[in-house]
């Protein structure tokens, strides 16, 4: 069986990542990684589901361990992605899908280089803005902060191997396992299995 | 508009690059690559759909122009993949396809590194000496020495960016089409005209 990928969704707020990770995830042999916090369960957070709950003695061991593909302090609580369960589900021929922040993404693809970075872009600045607007939860001024924010953000693409711009969510979707599928078919890391299962037909 | 790209089929004989090649042209924005050859055309061979045909002359001139993505000699009759067509296409925003012989796809990827080779695969060896057999065209001693050809062939699959296994014939198309898509959406080539196309819009 072939060993599955680590498929790592970022990118600017408000374009619409988190949807399609949860689209994709419906695909048999895709797996969702879940967070380690240090920080209490929310009401109807569930272990394992929103985030694995441990205690700050826990999370400091697997960074001892460097059991973490990135981890970072936000107020006060620690967050990390393990690299135990991600491992373990591609060993198992399971994609993993992450998704993340930005800064989060650049540290995996240190620890894994092997992790595919897509990047979900909104189709325009200005479409991005409309769609904030129509929630109605943030002032203009905070608005045009986020604009500034989001361009800033845009200027780490290089740094990506895939764009994926969210225009039609379906499309997206589609684009997103076109992804997935193209990168199963390239030779870089499977050549030589490839080869030999040939010659042990002969 | 987006500039297209070039798309390289390739493999041991048998294999159905060519079947594959004809599904894909069928996509609007893809175009087929018709090589050149300085032998003369045989009965229902058109200009320009088979060949261009093209005299010992204009052949040698291109050579010197240094116009052809890649050329040989065989039997005596010069072939090339001229250059100036698929260029122009690509310029107009058309994915090229091409369908070309083992050697020829690697002078393409060293005239034109931006090419994408994508190897086609049998299931396995047993299928394809029993796709061969059926045909009925072929000997026992001559299916032998092809199979020791293609898994000399199959050697050269870490010259290729992509293997394509053809098992099942939608199924593969369904897999290319997802290949030429992921290819669009790399960052490599395309971030900086996507960075300056947000910051036009501030």
């Amino acid at each position: 069986m072939d060993q599955g990928k680590l498929f790592v969704f970022s990118g600017p707020s408000g374009t619409g990542k988190g949807t399609i990770c949860r689209e994709l995830l419906k695909e048999p042999g895709t797996w969702l990684s879940v967070s380690i916090t240090t920080r209490a369960p929310r009401a109807g957070e569930e272990h394992g589901v929103h985030y694995y709950f441990v205690t700050r003695e826990e999370y400091d061991r697997t960074v001892e361990e460097d059991g973490f593909l990135e981890h970072a302090e936000i107020y006060g609580n620690a967050y990390g992605t393990p690299k135990k369960y991600a491992m373990e589900h591609m060993a198992a021929g399971d994609d993993v899908i992450l998704e993340i922040e930005m800064q989060g993404a650049l540290q995996i693809k240190k620890a894994y280089p092997e992790a595919i970075l897509i990047f979900v872009l909104p189709p325009s600045l200005k479409e991005l803005r409309d769609r904030i607007r129509k929630r109605g939860t943030e002032t203009e001024e905070q608005i045009a902060t986020r604009m500034k924010t989001t361009l800033s953000e845009i200027e780490l693409l290089p740094e990506y191997d895939y764009f994926l711009i969210n225009d039609d969510l379906e499309e997206a979707i589609a684009t997103a396992r076109s992804i997935m599928k193209a990168e199963h078919c390239k030779t870089a890391g499977s050549a030589q299995t490839l080869i030999d299962r040939y010659k042990e037909e002969q």
